[in-house]
Formats: C-alpha cells, structure tokens, sequence
C-alpha cells in the first residue's frame, strides 16, 4: 500500500492516478498483444493509432483551428528554446526575434537564441524581481520582426499573462509548458504554442508544439534534422524513433482531462485551487506571496515566509512528514511553491492550505 | 494473465522480463516515496542516485577507462547524426568528415550532417545492397580529417564490423545502437560512441553518448545547447529536465545485464542465439541470409525465403499466430529479420529456430 502523499513538484509533476493505475495494469499486456506498449514499434498501427488519438483528442479539448499542425518533438521545452530561432527567425531578413523577459526560462529562451538570429527584449520585469509581466509598447511589433516570444506562465515566480500581447501580423511564440489546457485560450492569436509534457500532460523528455501551417518552411539549412518542424510534420512526427512511452501517457492524460469535463470545466477547479491557498496567504502577515496580485499564477502558487529562511525549513520539514511533497522553492527565489497542475486534486490543495494555517496558529 | 510471446521487434525492442516486472512493481510508490519514479524531480537526490549508478554501471560493465564520460542526451541516435558534425566538425579548419557507407542508418548520418560538415564518403558496400562491410585503404584517415564514421552494427542488413577500422590519430564515432553491451569492444580505440537506447538498453527517446574527454570544447557556436555535449558533460546531462523514465529503465537493464554475468556472459549466449538461426538457414536453400556469412550480425537476423514474397506472408502470418512478434523485415529489404538482443532468451529463438524448419518441412 503506497503512502498518501500530495506532490506539489514543479515537474516531472504529478500524473493522475487513474492514469498512473492504467498505466501499471497494462504494463506487461498492451491490449491482448503479450509485449508492453514500450516494446511496439513506433510504425507499428497499435502505435500510430495512439499518437493520432493524442493529436485528435488534443485539438478537441483545446478547440484548436485546423490550420494547425501538431507535432511532438524530442528534449521538452528547453529543446524548443534552440527549435523556435532555427525555424523561425529566417522569416524575415533581419533575424529580429523580440523576447519578453518575464523570469528565469523566459531569460533562458532568449539566450539559447542569441547565437541563432537577432535577439532583443521587448520588456522586462527583472527590475522588480520577475514579480509581474511587465509592461510595453504595442509599436515594437513591426513587419520586420520574425517573431515575438513569451513565456505564458512563468513557473518559479508564479505569475501569468492575463491579456496575451496583440502582436498583429507578427506570429507571437508561446512558452506554455507549466500551463498548457489549464484555462482556455484563442489558439488564433498564436503562430506557435509548445510545452514540454512534464507538467500537464505527460512524463519528461518530449514537447508538443501546435504550429500555424503557414509557419512552415522557414527553417534554416542547419537545423538538426529532428528539430525541422516542416520535417516533423511531414513525418507526423515519426522521422525517427520517438518517445513511445511519453505520447502514450499523454493520451492517457488527455483522455483522463476530457472525462473531467475539458479545459473550461479544469480551469474552474484550477481557479478554485489557487483561490484557495491565495486566500491564506492574503489573510496573513505571515506568509508573503512572490507575484503581484494582478499577475498571479493558477498554476504555481509561490510564497515566503516573513519570518525568514529558518522557519521556511522547518514548514517543508513538517509539510514532508505531513505528505506534502516537493514545496520547496526554485533555487532562484528560495521559500515555497506549491505547483498545482490539472492533475493535482482538490483534496491536495485543501490539505497544504489547512497545513498553513495550522502552521501559522503554532509558529506565527 | 499476458499471452506468451517472443517479441523480435527491432526497436522499440523487448526488454528482459524482470526489469518489466520490477517497474511494474515499484509503479505507484518508488521505494516507499509516495509518488511513482517519473513524478520525481530530476534534481531530487533520489533521481540523480538513479543517474548516476547507471552511468558506473555502464562503466563497469563496459570496461570503460577513466577519460570516457558518459552523457544522456534526448531524441535517440537520429539526434546525435546532427549532433556529432556540431561538436566534432571544427576539430580541423577543413570540417573534413568521413563516412562509411553500410547500410540504410550509415546514409541517414552522412545524409543529415551534410549541411554542417564537409562529408566524404569513406567506402560503401551500395553495390552489393549492403551485404558486407566494405574494403578501404587506410591511408584516407589523414590529419586533417574531424572524424571518422562508421555503424557498428547493421540492423536493416544483418551485418557488422568484426574488425573496427584503425583510424590512427583520427577520431573513429560509432553508432551502436543496435549492439551497445552485447559484445566486448576496446573502447580505447573509439573517439565517440553513442546508442539511441531502445533496442539493448531501454525505451525510445534518448541516446547514451561516450566521449573521450579531449573531444570536449570543439562544438559550433550555433550547437542547440541540449546537443552541446560539453555543457551536458559540465552538467551531468541534467541541463534541462532529462528523460528521466528512460534514465530509470536503463539502470534496471544494467543491473540485469550486470546479473546475467556482464558483457562476456551475454557476447557468449548472442553468439549461440545467431548461430542457431544461421545454421538453419546455411542448412537449407529454402532460407537464403541477406548478410555476407563473413560480416554477419549477431544481434539481427536477416533472411528471404527463396519462394519469394508471397511464402514470406504466410511465414509471418503463422509465426505471429504462433506467438512469434514482429519478425517482418525492414521496409528496404523486405523478407523476414530477428532482432535478437540481449533481453531475447535463447528459448524464444529455439522457438524461432523449430518454426523454421517445421515452415521449411510443411512449404519446402
């Protein structure tokens, strides 16, 4: 009998647990076949079968347009960060790529770009600490410009885009690895949306990237073979060996997302969630929440403690024995984050915001 | 209860049954955690253990020597045909890459390195469709060549180097995907060797990359920085979040092999498994091996049943139904293939070897 524990990790994060049972019970015998679904050949129909489920159920939930591509691509965001300027920047002449500078993957987007076009910073919040999305001039966003990239949840400080910037004709980029299908969106407004699976949707290791078709075919000559989206597409992302295990329990997720009532129905509880431990930390002066209230995130919810780093210890220490796992704070900001992805239940956050106040009464 | 089936897929291959268990097992709680091994940070102290006793026991098991690192990098080998001209091209001024032509995954290489280096082709053996390794003359493998290509082991063909080249002062890189750990090779003699992990070692996804430590610090300035591996070296391949399911899985492998007696132990029973389909096959005209009989492979069989392609339908057809998997031929050559690395038992190509001749009695 496992344990009860709540896993508040950033990522690898917490799968469902019917997801995670479905996953043990046909482990050795996928479907009748006598092998486990990561000893079947990524050719194989049982397999194709699979990403093709992952990718329609995919564009359902997230009511994407179908002049919208869907690729799953080796190495998770970070992957990306190379991905986006070698297929992208070629756009135009100048290689101009505006990046906004809203926290520690939004700063390393832009400088895995730089020797891959020309990359300058729309705006940033580093003078308050990545506290907020910051603000900016909407006349940045020229015809010449190739793209503009945002990072859409900004895991470590917990704050989000509420408005995403109107960007015009210049495709606008976005990082949505720590949200992506946790609230609904204008898929529209984009020209690529990517996330590594590790947070919402899946094990570590892969990204999907939903690509507007038109954005295709810019790639520079020296992009890696497998990280050429127009390549990938072509291939429906099978130029190689992929990911078996990583898009079969992504379409384990999303299957587990639709039956919970889809995106609108997961964002409501993920508003509700966050509520609830924003809540606690408003109503105190014990606890300090990282991001500006404006800004904040329904996904990562970070927190100090006034009283300072000693007693932080002790709360992940008593937490810990309490199966509240995995709150410690991003190295960069220190304190707590509890991470609070589609998959983690209510019961979770109820326990974590119960602990608090408990804390709170014994140590405030 | 699963059927019982012997798996000869290619990759995606069969991993030993144990280990399968074993994950099964540990699934919902990883060794009393609460949480399953893939929700686990990367950088929690409980997955770098993970890593790190996979890359001693590769070491232990490899006979590695001290100036070989070991680096996880994600997207399989396919990945590393791109990343190898990055990081080892700008060794000499003149990017000057040799590449030995044997087979359908030696021409991917050259193929997709050709926009980052200068590819020239060693020696090919296209003439006779890939049956053989082909002759060379040594003295192409001057000064100011970068490196020197070759793939161990030819899964499509059948075929392997028995004799690696002595490529002298020139780095030699070998792909060895299909034959990592299943026979006992001087690793002194090698630059690189690399090894998408999904036939000998684990799931699909990921390449294990063998770097003798001089070759570090010659990457490209443009080199995606997940494929650079001097940062992943200084990193310990955690410089982004790993694949850290294949990096669990593969530590189970090697810890089987370890068990089974080490890389000697299982080179001794891989011999026996080929040389009991091969003496079928040399024991009849009805078979006919693709593989010249000096070059032949002791990790893929590949055979054509001489009455031609409607017999070989009817092979496959009744060996599936005889719980024989995934023994169809890759799409270039056709006919039947076995895949029979490390995780294969000898009873499962005994039970391949007495279909073929029971086949061969009914049809011959």
């Amino acid at each position: 009998m496992a344990k009860k524990v709540f896993n508040f990790g950033a990522g690898p994060a917490m799968l469902p647990e019917p997801v995670m049972q479905k996953i043990q019970e046909e482990w050795l015998d996928y479907r009748g076949m006598g092998v486990s679904v990561i000893e079947v050949s990524h050719r194989a129909k049982e397999f194709v079968a699979i990403l093709e489920e992952a990718q329609a159920l995919f564009r359902e939930l997230a009511g994407l347009p179908e002049n919208y591509r869907i690729l799953f691509i080796h190495g998770g965001a970070r992957m990306q960060f190379s991905a986006i300027p070698l297929n992208l920047a070629g756009r135009r002449p100048g290689k101009r790529c505006l990046y906004f500078e809203t926290g520690n993957f939004a700063k390393l987007a832009a400088k895995d770009a730089k020797e891959l076009c020309n990359v300058e910073t729309a705006a940033s919040s580093a003078g308050t600490n990545y506290d907020r999305i910051p603000d900016y001039d909407p006349a940045i966003f020229t015809d010449d410009v190739s793209y503009v990239h945002i990072t859409g949840n900004n895991t470590i400080y917990g704050t989000r885009w509420n408005q995403f910037p109107e960007t015009g004709e210049v495709p606008l980029i976005a990082d949505m690895t720590s949200e992506i299908l946790s609230r609904q969106i204008d898929y529209s407004k984009f020209g690529v949306i990517y996330a590594g699976m590790q947070k919402n949707l899946g094990p570590s290791g892969m990204a999907m990237v939903i690509i507007r078709e038109d954005l295709l075919g810019f790639a520079s000559a020296q992009t890696p073979i497998l990280l050429n989206y127009t390549q990938a597409d072509k291939d429906n992302s099978l130029t190689n060996t992929t990911n078996t295990f990583a898009i079969y329990v992504t379409k384990l997720v999303l299957e587990w997302q639709k039956a919970q009532g889809g995106v609108a129905a997961l964002e409501r509880r993920n508003e509700e969630k966050s509520a609830r431990l924003y809540r606690v930390i408003d109503g105190s002066d014990f606890y300090r929440g990282v991001a500006h209230s404006a800004h904040r995130s329904i996904m990562n919810v970070s927190f100090n403690l006034a009283a300072g780093e000693e007693l932080e210890a002790k709360f992940l220490k008593e937490a810990g024995a309490a199966g509240l796992y995995a709150l410690k704070g991003h190295r960069n900001v220190g304190g707590i984050r509890a991470s609070i992805y589609n998959p983690m239940p209510m019961a979770g956050v109820e326990s974590l915001a119960e602990f608090m106040e408990e804390f709170e009464k014994k140590n405030g």
